[in-house]
């Protein structure tokens, strides 16, 4: 026989914290608290498994679960010595919904289950405090009204305000037990106007029906929106427990409070929480009465005059203090509690892992490791990967006032304040003389990338959270807020307007990449303090962790910055952001206005010098770590002029402008991403792979010569779908390796590789890999050719996808396991069978994604590669991963 | 010991004609020849594995290869009792290429080998004919000169001219023997001059140097690319013939001729070829003198008063038809030969396989067939799958004279006259009033479809032979050439320019599809007649092939088409092409503007009866077969008005020009083909899907009442990559179906199934197959997926990749097996262990490619799906596959 309910109390239960699927997070941890002999005030969790089978059963009970609750109260009553329906001395219930991980938007709670008109009077003679009865009774109405009948609850507001008024007074407090006894009434006509049937005056079918209604809400379209945002399972369920009622707010002897174990906020190890005499838990929270500090520490250090418990209730506080250390010891982490205390004694009503910022967790998992409570690679654990983003960049100071004028999409965090431009140029121009710039864009462009360099902060009006601005932005770890719709650019008047407010050019804007939000005006920012903790914990990290950590990096300035994050190499070098630059753009669209060789030759020739010095300061950088060289990747058009450059670079080219139209319109492309890019361009263009080949060796041989430092290069050949492909170049590029070392007489050392970044490469890889030293997966262009669906069109219905559950999640964001990790298996499997050495790697956006590195630790792979500010998480997820495949 | 030489003569050889692959085609045929009797001039092969040895040691020879070939020469000289090198009566070779295949492009021969002038002297005294020896050496040097020495062939052509202005006559047999001679030395001073160095004297050298030339050959750019087009590998290789010369040209009693076994235009049994007298073999193909026939039969049909061979020399003529009948009943094959008569005696020098007209291989095949001399089987695997679209469409008559004014790519086949129409209205409102036409556009877009759909015949002046205009031609079976790059046509005059031609609006214009030819003026087409061996030989195909063969088809006109050549089935009906429609498009396009549920219903329901419509005179004339029906594939943007058209549209739909302009900007996509289509817009937009399935359901529904008879539809799901996305919509379509079955009283029938077309697809078949009673493999969108190549932009670089042998096949053409060939086996097993009797088949481009046809029946599909007039090569080729892969 299938157990469908868990009976917990007086220092037993029949569950356990590690049944947390089977009884909900709440569940498991009372059953815990109470065989831990906390005390808990007795009750039963009816299972997840009730929910599934009330929803595969077409919204019925499994049959023995009746008599199963029937029993669970009678174990209460046995505990507590009264009895549910009692009319004298009422039983009364809590009953609570309770997933697996706790999930707002469901039914919560419903207080003091088990009222009626008669056990209300029992219950006003028992206490002697008819007004506690009545405002029980009241509550009870109002909240199962509510949740349980889908009374609209503002309904019962306006009968509480009328009520208020009718007898004068201005706070629920102040209604005497007889006013309350006629809101009673009130509350119970207006049930019965809404659903034509009385309220429910049978404690049992209160219960049912409240147990009802916390299954039904599992499927509540707020709850489905965010198990869908957070990926929790639809077939999850939740659990419900049923748990005897203590009150708080029965006299001066009573009290309520909640608290956590240590500082949330700084991560300090002391006692933090607050409380209120004589009040129900939702007071605490409601805000209406200001709550106490538990400690003389916490009054003293907030400068209340309001008396701590410490003070108030030093025995009871005692007791909670033992809780407290109790709690730390068995659960090993900082907690989470609810209490309440009835009439002089403590009653523990919940304990939970308590949420932290991430400079706290950082402290907390070191604190603990110094107490022997946890192990380093718990500690390590412990850390939200992600959220070390928050801790990175500068930050808004939090004590400072700010005036939102809108907001987007966090795209990138961090924030920035500076003089709003519209333009790139215009960015880099100020940026010259020093001074801050927000660029602001409808959309970026790769024309835009030099004035994404110059800005401080990035603004876009449209785009998702991986459009261009968004994507380049955290790869530079540049603050974007990007798609703020409600925001309207005009570049002809250079004026952003936001509602009635219009910033002009130059005005001074703010932005928070980490929230969203656009601030008029400058605002004060504070730059991250990377703590002793900090390092002593990524440190333990780097120990733990099996995967290199390497960079996505395209010049000096982010190869630095990512190698102060502790990168350990660059993974992804794009070599066609250099070709932006103002001063050789020029020289690149003469070469892709070439008709002929030689014309290509000469305008390569121009660029080759650039190339070289770009190589050559990275180089000098990155001291002997391997750097993966891209060569060029996207189709020509991307550096085509504008209409309105059309006549200048015919000029300077000395072709016709007709002639400027002609090509431009010959490069249009229908697809850009399948057309003729990456070594399809370099197949049939060679001299460009010879120029780039060139400079990289050339750059080489020259910091060999100056440092003495061997360089090791990777050349990585973008997009290859045909092994042919990458032998021609091969051929290539070994050949300018040889001529260099003709010429300067020293051997240029570097390995050849490609990107696996279309499904035929995956499927390939065997041959390929005969000529291939190493693979990097490019997870963004796999991802969009394995599903077919383009990163700049997805937006028009990812969210819809995800909302609708069709995907779980943003697929650039997080690597699909399922289809692009099955053929990274396959190229991996096949790469590795050819050629036993060869080196593996990731490069795409999902290099700096926790879920995706642990793919990656687990397939295998040797490293992953991102963006230099996301070096850290991938650190700390690496060490993750190694740590929980261990187990 | 390796054997890298093959004697054969004397009725002996050590090599076999299926020896085809080491000796060649030629070689392999001259052994086979010579070992069942017939006369053949002895002689020896040289393997192809000599040449392939040659290039993988650096152009260098096998040691013991002078010593095998010294060996064969001495056997060459006993056989025909002279020596090489002789200098009274000097053994003289003729050194041929000759490849596995038959090869243009490769040195292909050299004659006379052996002659110096000393032995030319000999030769003189030993036959009296000092003009014959002169001749002959002064025909070899040139030869030699030319093919081995490589100087250059015009070189030696001058001398000639100045010899025969000395001389003073205009022919080069009224030259004399001393002008011959004097016509050697200036030869051997021309090669002294170039090369710096004598004309080689010694024999045995002028071998070496032969032979080495015909190796080299192999490499020469116009062989490659021959290889490169015609899917010939690389590492084939060539052999090398060295083969005693015979002479028919030695006076009245020699003669040299060609013959085919059986008429190779019409396929006629009869013996079919040409001799002259005193000549050789070049002297037939050069054209100076009038070949005369070999038989009477043929001399009195051409009305030739020149004498038939059977008539001149009988005997000789008997011998050789004995040979024609001992070859065809030995080859059981029509026979290409080659023989010269030397001093009155028989000579074979070449046999193989003629090659004939579409037509005659249907008509020799089933001839022999009933001749007994092959099996139904073998008769089968004779023709040309692909050959056969030759004979489907009108073609130009080929008595008809025609002023060509340009070409482009034979994009679709058959010939169309029609005037020429610069727009698609235009040739739409024509066809109204019955007059054909010709629709020129620079492209065409899915805009032109029903212009295509009116027009005789299309041609574009841009796009290959997969460009929009190709495919869909194709589809159609309308004519169309396309990228014809020297036309220029101008919308605004509405006139196309082909040099100093202009074509006006109005103007007769023909074009031919089968060869790209474009022709001024009308000219005479014939209809196809599919005579009773074409029936016949369908018919033993459709008894041995395994694969059903469907058809895609949009319309009635199209499956009735289909019908007629044999369609079972519609594998693909594109829903989308009906919404183009004139009196649609605008209900389509008021759907498109729509912003929220409400306003979409309201257009829907404007469509939903034309749909209706169309899907049921669909189903009428499929009679019962299948129909698979997709649902909406492309991306809205596809229907979406021109800049002209915004105000016209903003008007009829109630809303603003800006409106429509922002709507139209919105649904701009970057990478439309990896945008939001297909099965996305159907989950976003359901009531798409809903419509579409209720026109399908009524449809079925009305048949089934009108006719009686069950409609077999499958509808389609296209671009699904994710199991829920097919699951939401299954959610859509059986609902609607539900309703109809509600309405009408009748349960419409219907399968359910996918399109795979994206590799995530294929990786997730086994979950897809879930809900998923079919696949069928949408092979064009897998292949770009696949290889990350958008159909429409590849033709920047594929025929560079073709050239430079990357890929040997247009993979759009022909199913790329390795990639996108494994996600369909992928895909199939994991469909098929979720569900054992899933419904497989193919339905792109390549369903009616024979080499892509012989992949899908050798992986196990059930059917393929082609175009209409490709429905014949379809049943062909499956019958051909299954016979291939019995064996």
């Amino acid at each position: 026989m299938t157990q469908w309910v868990y009976s917990f109390g007086d220092g037993k239960a029949q569950g356990r914290v590690d049944m947390r699927e089977l009884l909900g997070g709440k569940g498991a941890n009372l059953a815990e608290m109470s065989s831990i002999g906390l005390p808990v005030p007795p009750g039963f969790t009816i299972t997840t498994e009730v929910c599934t089978h009330y929803y595969s059963n077409d919204k019925s009970f499994p049959s023995q679960l009746e008599k199963q609750v029937l029993d669970g109260i009678k174990k209460v009553e046995k505990i507590t010595g009264n009895k549910f329906g009692d009319e004298k001395d009422p039983l009364l219930f809590s009953v609570r919904s309770g997933a697996r991980v706790s999930m707002p938007g469901m039914m919560d709670t419903v207080l003091n289950l088990g009222l009626n008109d008669k056990s209300t009077k029992g219950m006003q003679e028992k206490t002697g405090d008819a007004r506690f009865a009545w405002d029980s009774y009241r509550r009870f109405i109002q909240m199962y009204g509510d949740v349980v009948l889908n009374v609209e609850h503002h309904l019962f507001e306006e009968l509480l305000e009328a009520r208020k008024d009718v007898a004068g007074v201005l706070l629920d407090t102040e209604l005497s037990s007889n006013d309350l006894q006629e809101l009673v009434k009130d509350y119970k006509e207006l049930v019965k106007k809404e659903l034509g049937e009385e309220f429910p005056e049978d404690p049992y079918k209160q219960l049912w029906g409240a147990i009802s209604a916390v299954f039904k809400s599992w499927q509540i379209p707020r709850a489905k929106t965010y198990r869908a945002l957070n990926s929790i399972s639809d077939e999850w369920g939740t659990a419900v427990n049923v748990q005897a009622m203590v009150f708080g707010n029965m006299g001066d002897d009573c009290a309520t409070g909640v608290a956590f174990t240590r500082d949330p906020s700084t991560g300090e190890n002391i006692f933090y929480g607050e409380y209120l005499i004589n009040a129900q838990g939702e007071d605490v929270v409601a805000g209406i009465r200001t709550p106490q500090h538990l400690t003389i520490k916490g009054k003293n250090a907030q400068g209340s005059n309001m008396p701590a418990m410490e003070e108030v209730m030093p025995e009871i506080f005692k007791q909670l203090d033992g809780v407290r250390i109790q709690l730390e010891k068995h659960y090993r982490d900082m907690q989470d509690i609810e209490f309440t205390v009835q009439k002089g004694k403590l009653y523990m009503l919940q304990t939970r892992n308590g949420k932290r910022t991430t400079k706290s967790a950082i402290k907390i998992a070191c604190d603990m490791v110094d107490e022997k409570l946890i192990t380093k690679q718990e500690a390590i654990c412990r850390v939200d990967a992600n959220s070390l983003d928050q801790i990175l960049h500068p930050m808004i100071d939090p004590n400072a006032t700010k005036q939102i004028i809108g907001s987007g999409l966090p795209a990138s965090p961090g924030a920035a304040t500076g003089k709003a431009v519209f333009c790139s140029d215009e960015a880099e121009q100020l940026a010259k003389e020093g001074i801050d710039t927000i660029l602001i864009r409808i959309e970026t462009s790769p024309e835009d990338i030099h004035g994404m360099h110059a800005a401080k902060g990035i603004l876009t009006t449209r785009g998702g959270m991986t459009s261009h601005a968004a994507v380049v932005a955290r790869g530079m770890g540049r603050p974007c807020v990007s798609g703020a719709g409600s925001i309207s650019v005009s570049y002809e008047n250079e004026t952003m307007s936001a509602g009635s407010v219009v910033v002009n050019k130059g005005d001074f804007v703010t932005i928070d990449g980490t929230t969203g939000e656009i601030i008029l005006g400058k605002v004060k920012t504070v730059q991250p303090e990377l703590s002793g903790d900090f390092s002593r914990l990524m440190g333990w990290a780097d120990k733990e962790r099996k995967l290199k950590i390497r960079t996505n990096a395209d010049t000096p300035t982010d190869s630095k910055t990512a190698i102060k994050f502790g990168a350990e190499g660059i993974g992804l070098c794009r070599t066609e952001h250099m070709f932006f630059d103002a001063d050789r753009i020029l020289a690149v669209r003469q070469m892709i206005m070439s008709e002929d060789v030689q014309s290509r030759q000469k305008a390569l020739n121009k660029i080759l010098p650039m190339q070289r010095n770009d190589f050559e300061s990275i180089f000098k950088v990155m001291k002997g770590l391997p750097v993966t060289i891209r060569l060029l990747d996207p189709p020509l058009h991307e550096f085509l002029p504008t209409k309105e450059e059309f006549d200048s670079l015919a000029k300077q080219s000395g072709v016709s402008t007709e002639f400027v139209k002609k090509r431009v319109e010959e490069l249009h492309e229908f697809n850009p991403m399948l057309g003729h890019r990456g070594c399809r361009l370099l197949n049939t263009y060679p001299e460009i792979c010879e120029m780039q080949a060139r400079a990289i060796f050339e750059a080489s041989v020259n910091i060999k010569k100056e440092t003495g430092e061997t360089v090791l290069c990777e050349v990585m050949i973008p997009l290859v779908s045909i092994k042919k492909e990458l032998d021609n170049l091969k051929l290539v590029i070994d050949k300018t390796a040889k001529l260099v070392e003709q010429e300067t007489g020293i051997t240029p050392e570097y390995m050849l590789g490609t990107m696996i970044e279309l499904p035929r490469a995956a499927l390939c890889a065997g041959e390929i890999a005969e000529n291939a030293e190493f693979f990097s997966f490019g997870t963004n262009d796999l991802t969009q050719t394995t599903y077919g669906l383009s990163r700049d069109d997805a937006s028009r219905f990812l969210s819809h996808y995800q909302q609708s559950e069709i995907m779980t999640n943003d697929p650039f964001q997080t690597l699909d396991t399922t289809g692009v990790g099955e053929l990274i298996k396959i190229a991996k499997e096949r790469g590795l069978k050819t050629r036993p050495d060869i080196k593996l790697g990731i490069c795409g956006e999902h290099g700096g994604d926790p879920a995706s590195i642990e793919f990656c630790h687990n397939v295998g792979l040797q490293y992953v590669s991102c963006s230099p500010f996301r070096v850290p998480i991938a650190r700390l997820s690496a060490a993750q991963s190694a740590i929980k495949a261990k187990k």
